[in-house]
Formats: structure tokens, sequence, C-alpha cells
């Protein structure tokens, strides 16, 4: 039986009700098609889309939007030259992308937040999953112990880390993507009481400043910044496997952006 | 003469047409106070406040403000334990605290881009100030060799940086404090071509992705991200300076919060 990239798409946002305003939908190819192959990504930059096309993939399913923007801002680039270069390496290979951001998160549990406990190995630690953030209770470890067991499950070279690295630590507030901004996080410190924030990204004078605010006032508080990407990558390998069940007949292949800064 | 916290405020917003909207104004204190010394600082974070009454100021100019976000959120925070501890220090001490933000970024050229490109060492290298970007051209000089001058000028521990180390480059777009998203550099990487983009801080998947794109695309495009409080720091360095040759009876201290996280 043929699978056209709108079955798959009906299946994905099938579990939510429909949203009247979503940065989702499909930003290249024709719902039509049948798929070959399907690709799930952070963000589709040119290497994943390259890496994607020599898999064999005609669709990708991407958490970000193709043009580095939360609120597509292709038209506004047309004349620049990088998005002209990306544009036509899809225009010439015909693959299908899928922007798959606010209904993964509106997912109950939050698909992005279940694939990343998933992979932190806390799956068993949850105690409450809120709508933007999650609370998991850990046997103790330090602040240390725990940045060193982020960076070895997610596959990540570093976080950015504020408060005493031994400090011991078994409440945890998490927030993937750009949701450790303080009207999220501080609420979490203070009422919700938890021991450490684990989030993705965040404006840099909101929690981590409260937290050094917090830590100078003899607080036993802490902060683990992941990185964007690497707190929602899981959630897109996760979603990868959904997929496997969903479809069997359809290779699925996760593809890493891997990091993209690196420390100087 | 006795100068009053007014006669200061007033001398700081003079070189500006009056904002209707704006994020400045003073956070604790009576405007009507003599004042006896005055710190100039980022963010007035608890430690920051210790130091300046430890100094003898009863005047903090800060350019972000005291409780973590951009439009203050003291009352969204008035249960926090944090909030209250720094909230009965400002009270107690009778410091007064203003904010320095939409005016000193009116300045032209921008106060904290002057203070920028000074530490840097580039003042005379600017060949453009714009309302939110400057262009300076410099020697030719390897993205590697620049990140360790703006360290080492800038006294950070580390930046992060996307694309070449060896790339040499002439031609930087500066971009200070929370300007380092798309919608601001990427018209500087293409319009302006610039080589290099050196910003405070922006959404982590809009400009160091559009740089990685750029550089799989084999384009000499690289970005250095200082850090947010990296990157306006010297421009609250620089307004002490003017503050002391504004007011000369009047003891002036620079305070410097250092960087909130540490890499692990």
């Amino acid at each position: 039986m043929t699978i056209c990239i709108n079955d798959v798409l009906n299946k994905l946002t099938e579990p939510v009700d429909r949203l009247e305003q979503t940065v989702d939908g499909l930003e290249s190819g024709d719902p039509s098609t049948a798929v070959k192959g399907i690709a799930t990504t952070f963000m589709a930059t040119q290497d994943v889309i390259e890496q994607a096309i020599a898999a064999g993939a005609n669709l990708i399913i991407s958490h970000e939007g193709t043009f580095y923007s939360h609120h597509n801002q292709g038209e506004a680039l047309q004349h620049d030259p990088v998005y002209q270069q990306k544009q036509k390496l899809v225009d010439e290979s015909c693959i299908a992308i899928y922007r798959f951001h606010d209904y993964w998160h509106r997912y109950r549990p939050d698909g992005i937040m279940a694939g990343l406990v998933e992979e932190l190995g806390w799956a068993s630690c949850v105690i409450e999953h809120q709508p933007a953030a999650s609370i998991v209770t850990v046997p103790a470890m330090t602040v240390q112990e725990i940045a060193e067991c982020a960076k070895r499950n997610l596959d990540i070279p570093y976080v950015r880390v504020v408060g005493d690295l031994s400090l011991t630590c078994t409440r945890i507030g998490l927030l993937a993507g750009y949701r450790g901004g303080g009207a999220l996080s501080i609420p979490l410190l203070g009422k919700e009481n938890v021991d450490l924030i684990i989030a993705g990204e965040g404006p840099e004078w909101e929690t981590p400043e409260y937290v050094r605010d917090a830590v100078h006032q003899q607080r036993r508080k802490a902060l683990i910044m992941l990185g964007h990407a690497q707190s929602e990558e899981p959630g897109m390998k996760y979603l990868s496997k959904r997929i496997e069940d969903w479809f069997p007949a359809i290779p699925v292949h996760f593809i890493s952006g891997k990091h993209v800064f690196r420390m100087v």
C-alpha cells in the first residue's frame, strides 16, 4: 500500500486538537507524493538535507524552520545567497520538509520532553509533567555528576552551568528548547522548590542571574543550560521511533545536527 | 555644590529626545537625595549591590533590570524568597538603582557600542555606525586570533564560535546585547558582506545556523558570540568614565559582574 506524505502528516497531528495558529506545516514538497523514506531532525540545515537525500528520504520532519526564524522569514531572505543556494537544493531534490513543532509540543506528555527524559535515562523519575516543564526526582547526585551524565547521554561536548558544581541535587526542573527564561524557570526554583533547572536556552540575564543571586544568598540552587538543539534533538530521535512503529514499511532515519558552537 | 540623583539622571538623558516608551527609570531610591558615589554595572546583582554599598556609592546605574526580566517582573516575584531578600537589601540600604538602557543605546554613536569598540581596541577601525550594529575593518586576522583578542581585551574566559577558526577576516559586523538574532545579523553577512559577526547573544538556531549553512556552502563566514553581559559591560565601563568627566567631584566605580556561566 502506498503511503503518501499526507498520510504521515495526518498521523502526526491526529492526537492533538486542531490548532488555529501554528508554525507547523509543509514548507516544501507535494503532500500527495508517495513516501520513500523519512528523516527526522531538529532543523533542516543544508548538511542535514544532503544527508537525508543521500539516505533515500524524500520527507524531512524538522522541529524548527528551515530559514533561521521561528516565523518563516523566507521572503525577507529572497536575495540572500545562502538562502538561494539552500532553496535551490530543496527545489531540485523535490524533498518535502514538514515542520512539526507546535503539535509535537502539545502531545501529552510533550513529545519533545518525552524524548528528553528518555534520552537522559530518567523516564521513570518523572513526578509531574506540566505543560511547559517537567519535574523529575533522581538519586542524589552533584551538579557536576548530573552535567557529566547529561553530556554523555545526550552526546554533547559541553554544557553551561551556574552554581556550585558540588551541590547535591535530587529534585530537577526540566525545560526543553527556548523555555529556559525567567517566567517559566523562576517559579520552578521558587514555588516548586527544585534544586536544579536543566534547560535548553533562555535569555542570559534572566534565569542565570536569578540563580547567581540565589547562590550568593547561600541558597542551594543551580542551573544547567544544555543548548536549544541539544535539549530538543532527543525528542526528534524519539519521534523517529514512533514513526517506525506507525509505518513499519518506511525507512526512518534520525539525523543529528551536532553542536553548532565550538568553545574558544 | 550638592549634586542630587536627579541632576545625574537629567545629564544622562539630556542628549536624547524624550522617549515616550522606555524601560529606563529609577527602580529604587529618592531622586532628591545627594549623590555620594556612583557605581555603573551591567546588572545590579545581589553581589554588585553589596560591592556598590561597600564602595560608598548610593546610586547604581545599571544597564539591565534588577529582577531578571526586560520588562520589570518585580510584582510577579513578590512571594519569591530570592526577590524578597534582594529587595530587602535595596530597601534597607536606601540605595538608588537607575536603569539606563534605551537612552544609552540611543546616543549617537550608541553608548554601549562606543564602549565595546573602545575596549576591543577598534575605535579607529569603525567604518559605519548603523542604529543597531557597527561595521569595523581590522588588519587581516584569523577567527582564532580575533577570538583570543576579544577574550583578552574584554577579560572573558571563553567565546562561542561558529565557522573555521583559520578563516582570515577583515570586515566585521558588531552587535551588542541581544541583537545577535537573524533579523539583524543575516543582512550584515549577506548584503553588507561582512566576514564575521561578533555579537552578544541571540537565538541559537538563527544566526549560528545561517553561518553553519554558509560555511557548508563553502562561503567565508564566521560568528563569535561573546555573551550578552560581556558585550555590554564595556559600555557601562565607558559610561563610568563619561560620568567622571561630567561630575569630577563624585567618586565613580565600574563594577563587573564576571561571567555568570562556567563550562563543564
